[in-house]
Parts: structure tokens; C-alpha cells; sequence
């Protein structure tokens, strides 16, 4: 992605989160981190990325998708002895969010699958709509698609360690940040 | 307080939560939480909360305070082997919210102290306006007063035990919600 393109998503993304009713300051906004997953089609699979905080206990992001896209599927494994893996809760502040988690498939489920159709699995569709939350459990494969309006949603959660990600599609690379994600 | 008086109440800080930008669903307005710390002066010493999740690892709480209410003097002891306390961080959503630490006392601090002036030692300030956050360590005294517009604010923490609370008041009694606080 060019430096021009990354801040027309930055300036999009401020205006969705905007809409969406929660305040960042300017700097926040300037530092709103991108990924596309190393994918190369941003708005097809990507994410927008604001973190609060981030510490050994705590966590909390603020995550804008644009209308249908996708984060790629993935997994928070156990880090070690009394760490079972992030766990996360997602609150929809704006639009919906198409949530998949590893279960009972869904008949018709409502997201599209990006093109590519790789590395997506787990087809248990949770839908979350403003004021709408759900708490995922650490190591469980998840996905998720914005609505037609796109979605801003708060994560909560213990800490978040990208790096440790376990992605079902071996293209994907996390870019972003280093403490974000 | 009377059931009419917690009506009201929860009438007025679901107002101010939406003023903030931030949506609760009418379920979630009506299970808001309302504590006078047993002192029996809510909008003196008060707050009213709104728990979006509290694991065993993870919190994230709204906050909802009027004008020139004061949450007391209190801290989040150290639980046991790997539990040093909870640890939180305020991001002001609408409004000013006045912090006092513990640490060197700022001269001509913004809150006014409650009448009763019992149980408050810490006075270093952190003013937090709209976008503003503090990240508080674990077993830190503090206390907090809403400035003239009233405050919301948005807690995100390791998990929360209200029931461990050590406050500075003897006379506090931590009323409210088993879950939330």
C-alpha cells in the first residue's frame, strides 16, 4: 500500500469510527494502525486498528472494517504455563459484524467469502449488531466480515500478543504495528 | 434510595451516556448499576456503572458520573500468588474527570473534597478530558471526582472483585451488583 492510499484509509477509518460514536483524538487518528494481512487486497481482507492499551494483563482496541471486509481466520494459542491465549469480547458500536467461530456449521451464512476463499474453516455464524457483544474463548478459530455499512467494534481482552497469531491461510503475514493488533 | 429515586437516576446517566456517543441497549439502561457507597449521598459520593464483561482475566466497565460527583477513596489489593490486583486504565469518553494518586500532592487541586472530607489521602491530580487515559498499577490508592459537565468513562482492567475493594472510609459499604463495581 502507498503512503497516499494508507492515509485514505486512515481518514476513512477516523470517519467510520466517527460515525460510530466514540472519540479519538487527532494523534490517535494519525496513528491508526493498517493491515492487510500481506494479502495485498486491503479492502477485501484487512483491518483498521486504534489500541487503547496493551499491557501484560489488559487490553482494549477499537477495530473499523469497511462495508464487507474481512478479517482473515485465526487463532490465539496458549502462550505457556497459565497462559491458555488471548481472550477476547467484542462489542459492536456500529453496523454488523458477520462473527464465524470454529462449531455447527450455519446454513446461508450471511458473509461472502473473499475471492480467494482460502483458509476460512469455521462457518458457526454469531451476528453482532450495535450494543451486541460476544466473548471469545482463547485458541478458538474465528473470522469475521463487516455488514454492508461496515462496523466499528470495541475488543476487550486479556493481553494481545499479535505475533503469536496462528493464521489458517499460510499467505497471510500480520503487518501493523509492533504493539498493536 | 428509593425505587423512584433509582429510576431517575439511571434515567439521568443513560442520558449522559448517550451524550457521550457511547450506545447501551434499553436492557442495558435498565440494569445500570448504582452504588452511594453506603454513605447515603449519591450525587455527592456516587457513581453509576454499566459492566460490559468481567472474566476471570478481563473487564471493561462504563462509567457514568454528574457533576462534581466523587467516587471515594479506595485500591485493588494484591489477591494471592500471580494476582497482584486489578489494574485499570480510565479513558474519558465525555466530560472532565478529576484523578487523585497516590504520589506528591498537586497544589490547588480542581475537585472540591465531599463535606464530609473522611477518607481522602491522595492528591496527586490527572485530569482526563474527552480522549484522555490513565493506566493505574494494581494497589494504587485513588479516588475520582466528574467535572462540571458531568463524565463518562470507559475502564478497561484485569478482571474486577468489588468485593476485595479496600476503601480509605470505614464507613464505605460497596453497595450495588454482585458482578460489576
Amino acid at each position: 500500500m502507498t503512503q497516499s492510499e494508507r492515509e485514505k484509509v486512515k481518514s476513512e477509518a477516523a470517519a467510520l469510527i466517527k460515525k460510530s460514536g466514540i472519540y479519538l483524538n487527532r494523534q490517535e487518528e494519525e496513528n491508526l494502525e493498517i493491515t492487510d494481512f500481506g494479502l495485498g487486497d486491503f479492502y477485501s481482507q484487512g483491518l483498521v486498528l486504534h489500541t487503547y492499551v496493551n499491557t501484560e494483563r489488559a487490553c482494549a482496541k477499537e477495530l473499523a472494517m469497511f462495508p464487507g471486509q474481512t478479517c482473515v481466520e485465526h487463532r490465539h494459542p496458549p502462550l505457556g504455563a497459565g497462559n491458555p491465549g488471548k481472550e477476547e469480547t467484542f462489542r459492536c458500536r456500529y453496523g454488523e459484524m458477520y462473527l464465524y467461530v470454529a462449531g455447527e456449521a450455519t446454513a446461508g451464512i450471511k458473509a461472502k467469502l473473499p475471492e480467494t476463499k482460502n483458509g476460512y474453516t469455521a462457518f458457526c455464524e454469531v451476528v453482532l449488531r450495535q450494543g451486541d457483544q460476544y466473548t471469545l474463548a482463547p485458541d478458538t478459530l474465528h473470522w469475521f466480515q463487516a455488514g454492508p455499512q461496515g462496523a466499528v467494534v470495541s475488543e476487550f481482552s486479556s493481553h494481545s500478543d499479535d505475533g503469536s497469531d496462528i493464521f489458517t491461510d499460510p499467505a497471510v503475514v500480520r503487518s501493523g504495528s509492533p504493539t498493536a493488533g
